[in-house]
């Protein structure tokens, strides 16, 4: 093959993939809207829209053309005559061509309308706490994935397919060994904790009037560095962040006028998010490659800020008057520290989302092990009400009373998404792993943010993470950045110490 | 040509034109977001998705499939098997695909090269207030056009068919005749108007706040009407309305906190373009018919709720308690008599955007009678600053002092708009030709609107107007609606009768 051909075809490639991505960045700004302010009734219209625009980008990614691209670029002789981010971008597009072309047509469309059918069955039963009137729809698509895994193979383990997707790299031989040194030092710090007296915190549900909680979410973006010429905040029932270019990262939040943490901390979570996609460097824009390398390292970003930041006495001691001062008569006669003991409770519950830091990472283990489970056929759909319970029980103490707190509390499994679950417990290991060897490379961190400057960190996490997109995956990040692959000992180390000192252990 | 194939030619139209205007949607959508709330610094970006959307559709627009749907269905004997909506839907892409596909691709580029760059120029020097620096892209504009309409064809006048792409069916024999009777009755009006004292206003330019002025706006929406379920409001430097379908219908305002007219009547004004839309029939959705059938009807009602309806004595008779108890300090000892005549002010300024009801159209026809020379070659792009300021002088006894509050004030020609303006004095006429029947048939119209119920007024709106949408020309409209064309003679009556009484004439 000419050295012309190869520079020719990858020219065109380039091309070609830079029109996706602006179909991709168009089918996201309308998603963001659909979330945030579209009308209610011109929803069912505007999903047409949506659907037209992700079948053409859909079509592109498996056209003939791709694969002529693909069938040129991705041999090692051009490969290696490709500058670095065509030669990422070419491995990236071809593992979404090799997964997308390998489904028989049919079977992908049986599968779309599936989960469609299956979120509204989701809803209607989680309404009904009727999991019978779920179960037919989470039967077939773990016998749908079932056979996915089939066709796209695996090594060791059916389930490690599914992890790959949201993670790439990651096995179950290697989840096993990391949840369960995380499981078991949780949940014996857990039993400890749950000897002593509760912290107080009822000041934190006193009334919190939205419009001021709307002041300060933008005062604590602010102070954070958001950078508002690049990003743009608003408010959704769902909080989410999405960057739809490095220039434009939107993100949101809601507020509950009986609780200041969900917005306060919700926010500095979306704030983590949106800081890592403005900083994706701007080499990437037109591929695919400029967004974060993976859920699970896009997690630890939003954990880092919200939970090994955001949650840290040292912040408060900066934050804590600027918080007073938004909220004066709720948090009268209140204390930094006591304040910063309250967002630092913990206190097992049913519900994943409203889970504190500690035991958060145990509702995430429970659902890692049903979905292997499920994938490798050692379990049944029919009996998870009863196997979600009894796990419950056995790492949380807790047992739910019907469905709709219990199975069937999440939208996931409804969309077809096992293996996306692990990324949030992913992302507190990264966090503390990486927040372990900032500590070593710069070791007055801590007190450049009890003076309110987060500059020398931003900028560690920018050199080892964020402006590399997804030029290096998670493992490379991992390694680069603290010498060793992912490991949950920083994690176990940092929690100990956290709580051991907050619950006086 | 047997059915079946006419059938399934049809068919196929009908998809690929549902297609065409989802992309269409998509588009509208993210330049309403770049007009509203997109960051700063995500402009550049998003304006190259719009490039490359636009320029999908566009391809789609004169596509080899699109000739060969057209050279099928246009033809009598397909046409007349078709159902009304396909058929005019047919008409319809046929004029856009006749148009676009005649000019030369590299002269088509060209033009799209020019306008932009104009449109910079444009700006320029107006900030410099320099016409030289904008003389040369003007020049090459004219030049273009004229080129087009030689490629176009027209009858009886060049200008002709660059109205017609604004406003199907109308023409310069026309226009003079309406513009004429229209220019002189206004002109003696003013005169006269201008020899009585002035009106107080000077309770509108207290300060108003933003917040207050917000609220209020939303109120006023919802006395209207507004349905929130089929639509947004929202603030934007630039107010306007866009209909992205009849059940995403969005508005903006921009408020002056020394002016509460501007948004006051501003938001009352799209409120007129946004009720339109809203009601164009269902039926129509997927087609470009589904939309207001052009910018003369358009204005019409935004002009007929803004100034026939949102400026009469009757309208205020009901709201303005409403008024005044969002704003208590600055109406304190205002009548509703006085508001009443302070909004109907008439003094001849420089500016179109800030003109009174009464002066607005002479601003309308100076700008007429210019282009209309221009493309006639009667006159010539360097001459124009001293031919403005004449007939400013002549028109509106005013004269600007610069060429950015003279001939450089408006946007509009910068991007080839030529054959635009006219729709706004069009509005004007058709609103109050469309009033003159609308007191016929609803007599006691006026009567309900001081009882603040509009529901019979847009029922009636609704029946002869907006339902239809494009499935009617403006011709057609008004005939079918008021039982002759255009006709100038209502809104003469109406603003002679209006403004005599309030000055005392």
């Amino acid at each position: 093959m000419s050295t012309d051909k190869i520079q020719q075809t990858a020219n065109d490639f380039v091309t070609y993939v830079r029109k996706m991505k602006q179909l991709h960045e168009a089918i996201q700004l309308i998603q963001w809207d659909m979330s945030v302010l579209i009308p209610k009734q011109g929803v069912a219209q505007r999903a047409e829209v949506v659907g037209m625009l992700s079948s053409e980008l859909f079509m592109m990614q498996i056209s003939d053309q791709m694969g002529e691209f693909l069938e040129v670029l991705a041999q090692p002789e051009a490969l290696s005559q490709l500058d670095p981010i065509t030669r990422n971008s070419v491995l990236d597009r071809k593992l979404e061509y090799d997964r997308d072309k390998s489904i028989p047509p049919d079977k992908f469309r049986e599968y779309v309308v599936l989960t469609q059918k299956a979120e509204s069955a989701w809803a209607e039963a989680k309404q009904n706490n009727d999991f019978e009137m779920f179960r037919p729809y989470l039967e077939q698509i773990v016998a749908l994935l079932g056979e996915f895994i089939e066709i796209w193979g695996y090594q060791d383990n059916k389930y490690d397919t599914l992890l790959n997707k949201y993670e790439p790299g990651l096995t179950v031989a290697k989840l096993d060994v990391i949840f369960g040194n995380l499981r078991e030092k949780t949940i014996d710090l857990l039993q400890r904790i749950q000897q002593k007296e509760q912290v107080n915190r009822s000041f934190l549900h006193l009334s919190y009037p939205k419009d001021q909680q709307q002041k300060y979410s933008r005062y604590m973006l602010n102070q954070l560095g958001f950078d508002f010429s690049k990003g743009h905040f608003e408010e959704s029932p769902h909080p989410f962040a999405v960057g739809l270019n490095p220039n434009d990262v939107r993100i949101t939040t809601f507020y509950f006028e009986n609780d200041i943490t969900a917005s306060l901390f919700g926010t500095i979570h979306e704030f983590g998010h949106a800081i890592y996609e403005q900083n994706v460097s701007h080499d990437l824009i037109g591929t695919f490659l400029c967004t974060g390398t993976s859920m699970g390292i896009h997690e630890s970003q939003s954990r880092f800020w919200e939970n090994m930041l955001g949650r840290s006495q040292e912040f408060w001691q900066h934050h804590f008057d600027g918080l007073v001062s938004h909220f004066p008569e709720q948090l009268a006669g209140v204390s930094a520290e006591e304040f910063y003991k309250a967002v630092n409770y913990v206190d097992p519950s049913l519900i994943r989302v409203d889970a504190d830091e500690l035991t958060y990472n145990l509702h995430i283990m429970l659902r890692y092990e049903i979905e292997k489970d499920l994938i490798n056929g050692k379990i049944q759909v029919k009996d998870l009400p009863e196997i979600w319970a009894q796990k419950m029980e056995e790492y949380l103490g807790v047992r739910p009373e019907s469905h709709a707190t219990g199975v069937l509390q999440d939208i996931h499994w409804s969309g077809g998404a096992f293996g996306y679950f692990s990324s949030y417990s992913l992302g507190n290991i990264y966090a503390a792993q990486l927040e372990n060897t900032m500590r070593k490379e710069l070791p007055d961190y801590q007190e450049q943010v009890a003076r309110g400057d987060v500059s020398q960190v931003l900028a560690w996490l920018n050199r080892k993470v964020y402006k590399h997109g997804k030029m290096l995956t998670p493992g490379e990040i991992m390694v680069q950045a603290t010498g060793e692959e992912i490991n949950s000992d920083y994690l176990v180390t940092y929690l100990e110490e956290k709580f051991k000192k907050i619950y006086g252990i």
